[in-house]
């Protein structure tokens, strides 16, 4: 079952056309009520829905979900029946809720007045490098007498296990890691704040169901287990990875911290902005062959702001049909040896980079290794990594005729050392 | 607070000598009562204790525990409370339950008669690499013109976020999987059950208590946030992990099955087996330096059994003590970053082989990468790899004077791909 709101459908909310969240959003996120109570709730132009107390009014179905931790216990099914009465409620020309003042008085609150929370507990996070622009230019950085793809590359998608308990929401600080480095002409490797603090633009997906134990998600069912996509920062300490990643990869240097944007955009809000990815050459073997197109049109931006500057300047644009692998394909993959897996899981695709130095999506590569550090054009300021105080955000949305279907902006600032 | 039992304490419960299971360990565990309830146990000899019946008459503290997640929600500090109660209970000379004939018949569970399940739930996983013999051996297998360690190995505690959800206990069949492998003659990889099935045979442990966001937890107190110990498991598909391991670390190659012990055996417990671990040189960092013998005399073994012999063939025997790095020196580096962990985490230390070539930890290391392989006395039959209906058995002790703590047998049958 899928519910897509036409390209020309309206709420009788004021909508900015501009605005990440028109009536053709509908995105799933968690309010912050008070220090021990959450919200399930959605966004239209600038206002949070509270679908909880929709749900107890009896204007939204799924009662269920009063009882459970969010979305988490919700099936996708079950999520376009939620975004289906949504619609209804929100679209122009409906006066139920419209003409209701009283509830909706209460039911819409001013994006400004809560603070959003991770939209799923994350039972666990895998993290994939499906950006064939980052890994080429990872590997040119760090294997320059090799081929910058490593022969596996093309034939699987690249991934590893995450640290889902350090998975944190937008706007809380992210203090810069300790952890042992060695510099390259140093005797002996040291202990300390991380000098080398880098953000991973990435693309991320939540699920809706899991599988079972010994069970394959093949890849024409994959998606139909997501829930919908975020923004994710996969924080990084570059110094600290490049002395522990041999030979089991990245551990301390990602375990601090990932972030991830408040809002889950439905996989039916994202469905008009399907796209043909990179053409796959080799062919991928049948378990990872999308039916097809399986990529997404979405337009990624990164801004820096130091504490010295006024307002944020974008330092990377890219998009995430960049990606090589998709994310059927990634799910289809990491379930392929019958791993379970389960609702609130959290997948980030790897970085996204361009081909262009502008569409870079880590520090690492915008400044190549800190040979070309940025310029912030207001202060004149340079980076070559990420400086305590310093604001990364990061925003994505997708552009339809006159309507944009966005994810927000993703924003942390960085906090000293602990 | 601590509680040692003395070596020469006896139970009114009768015990071999060679049990693992004396009133010196009284281990944690949970064990199936029917399809939805667990009960919290321990063992002394032949007989489970149901902990929850004996807390609901009066005779053990922690009413807690009836309302929580076995024992994923008590402190290091409660766990030895209970300790201290079951061992009064169940001392020599102590009548209370002892004379209770009603109660005793139905606290005291002969083993034979329920399965056990997971000590605890697992929310998080993590897998070092910290038998330096096993790491050695890859090294001279995998990169034989190189140094068999790494740069950053005698510096740090080398490991990788495992997959928790894949996290069963002994008993259970473990299914072949299934994954991307290329053989090195093959033009391009193929998709099917591995080849190359193999064991790791690792210690673990379990924490009680976690640390919050940006916190560390100092090595002296690394100990002090352990539940105890138990033995791990830690299966491998060798031929996916040659193809896809670089350069982001094992994925699928080892997150389709993870098996532990039933039996977390308290720190307490093994108290008396602390001995001084391989002399760490260079010194470690001031973070990984331990004020003392970090670690534990446990004698581990590994046997065989396929379908066609009649007993199990010990193929391995080695030591806990043969580990680089410590437990508490594991633990102390993976929070030194801040990440936040929670009771019921699960770590393991990495394969543990000794020197010689009886006492590896693997069948990569035992049969030398398909090179040497095993003969099974009792049949003649050959194993390179483990085959579909071999058993892969592992236990472990410590050796007392008179008494044995130990950790059970950890033992899984492999099954066809499903």
């Amino acid at each position: 079952m899928r519910f897509i709101v036409s390209p020309t459908a309206k709420s009788w909310i004021k909508v900015d056309p501009l605005s990440h969240f028109p009536i053709q959003n509908l995105p799933f996120g968690m309010a912050e009520v008070d220090e021990e109570n959450v919200m399930a709730v959605t966004r239209i132009g600038d206002f949070l829905v509270d679908i909880y107390r929709l749900i107890d009014e009896g204007f939204l179905p799924l009662e269920e979900l009063l009882e459970t931790d969010g979305f988490s216990d919700i099936t996708r099914e079950q999520s376009t029946q939620l975004r289906k009465a949504l619609f209804d409620l929100f679209r122009e020309g409906n006066p139920k809720l419209r003409d209701n003042s009283k509830l909706k008085k209460e039911a819409l609150i001013p994006v400004s007045e809560l603070n959003m929370v991770l939209p799923m507990p994350v039972g666990a996070f895998v993290d994939f490098y499906s950006g064939i622009n980052h890994a080429s230019n990872v590997g040119k950085m760090f294997r320059p007498d090799m081929p910058p793809l490593l022969p596996n590359y093309r034939h699987l998608p690249v991934g590893y296990n995450g640290r889902a308990s350090s998975v944190v929401p937008s706007d809380v600080p992210i203090f810069r890691p300790k952890g042992q480095t060695k510099a390259a002409d140093a005797e002996s490797p040291s202990f300390g704040p991380t000098r080398e603090l880098d953000f991973e633009l990435e693309m991320g997906f939540f699920l809706a169901e899991g599988n079972d134990f010994g069970e394959q998600i093949p890849i024409e069912r994959a998606e139909g287990h997501m829930l919908g996509l975020c923004l994710v920062n996969d924080w990084s300490a570059r110094d600290v990875q490049r002395w522990e990643y041999q030979p089991l990869g990245p551990f301390l240097a990602k375990s601090f911290a990932t972030s991830v944007s408040p809002w889950v955009v439905p996989m039916d809000a994202i469905e008009p902005f399907r796209v043909i990815g990179p053409k796959q050459d080799p062919e991928p073997l049948p378990y990872l062959q999308p039916s097809g197109p399986s990529h997404f049109d979405i337009c990624l931006e990164v801004a820096i702001q130091t504490e010295a500057m006024s307002a944020p300047q974008v330092i990377s644009r890219t998009n995430a049909r960049e990606l090589y692998w998709s994310f059927a394909q990634q799910l289809a993959h990491q379930t392929s040896n019958g791993t379970p897996t389960e609702s609130g899981d959290l997948y980030a695709s790897g970085t996204i980079s361009g081909v262009e130095p502008g569409s870079f999506g880590s520090m690492l590569e915008l400044a190549w290794r800190g040979q070309k550090p940025l310029v912030m054009q207001e202060t004149g300021e340079e980076r070559a990594f990420i400086e305590d105080g310093d604001v990364v955000s990061i925003t994505g949305y997708c552009e339809g005729k006159g309507y944009r279907v966005g994810f927000g902006t993703l924003s942390n600032q960085v906090a000293p050392s602990l």
